[in-house]
């Protein structure tokens, strides 16, 4: 289940943008992929660029040791899901939006390109089964690691 | 600036709490800490419940590599910011809060405990001065390391 992230691709830069030419020092901690996320769309290139809560139904498969960590799901109408973006490079400084007309900083854009890139989606939870949700509001591809569910709010104690 | 999570350790279970025996699979993936979090709060147990946009003024420091990515930040109000709770265990998957009077799953609950202990919250950005960031909406420990910074929407292409 461990994909390298692609790390300093000398190619397709657009005009103005900036990576940096090595390597980020050493990863400093790790993550536990718990599970995986299944979406209408096979690429990249089709992914929407944000999520939209009446978009298509997407599945949450959660991995076997994190199952009962679901306990009480159901009662949350909306969802928190982090999740990991494992094709985007993760060197850039500088970006040239592809729907923009200029150059912003990597910390001023929601673009996938980002030296951690961990994706942050606020979703509806439609149903339950087993280890499996069933959710609309992802714009991610089809087979992304997920890293994290969480309720919108916190529950009241 | 290695810092190790906590697994499996075999103390504190409150009541109705579940941890996973062993350690979860391997790590799937690294992060890179691009930055620090200065806080008022010195121990967990001082940290409010959660972030107050009208909260106390904290501190967040850039790396140097990823200074520049921090370009046209100041445009934005809000910022969401990524840190990782260095300092929580990883292995519950049934919780009792402190602040509750019952067992959620830790997929219910914004508790840091949690596989990725990776916290998501929406701040207040007061001033920019160099690569530090003057924020208010905080609620993490003192030193706690940075993940990612984005704008809180995408912004107007």
């Amino acid at each position: 289940m461990t994909i390298k992230p692609r790390l300093a691709p000398t190619d397709d830069l657009r005009p103005g943008e900036v990576a940096l030419g090595v390597e980020p020092a050493a990863g400093s901690a790790s993550l536990f992929f718990i599970g995986r996320i299944f979406t209408p769309w096979a690429t990249r290139g089709e992914c929407p660029r944000r999520g939209d809560l009446a978009g298509p139904l997407c599945r949450v498969d959660i991995a076997e040791p994190w199952r009962e960590a679901l306990f009480g799901i159901e009662t949350c109408e909306r969802l928190q899901l982090l999740y990991w973006m494992h094709l985007s490079r993760r060197d850039l400084v500088l970006q040239n939006p592809r729907h923009g007309d200029r150059i912003h900083g990597t910390f001023a854009l929601r673009s996938p390109v980002r030296p951690n890139p961990i994706a942050s989606s606020i979703v509806v939870l439609e149903r339950v089964e087993g280890s499996r949700l069933f959710v609309r509001g992802l714009d991610c591809v089809d087979g992304t690691p997920l890293l994290d569910i969480k309720p919108e709010h916190c529950p009241r104690a």
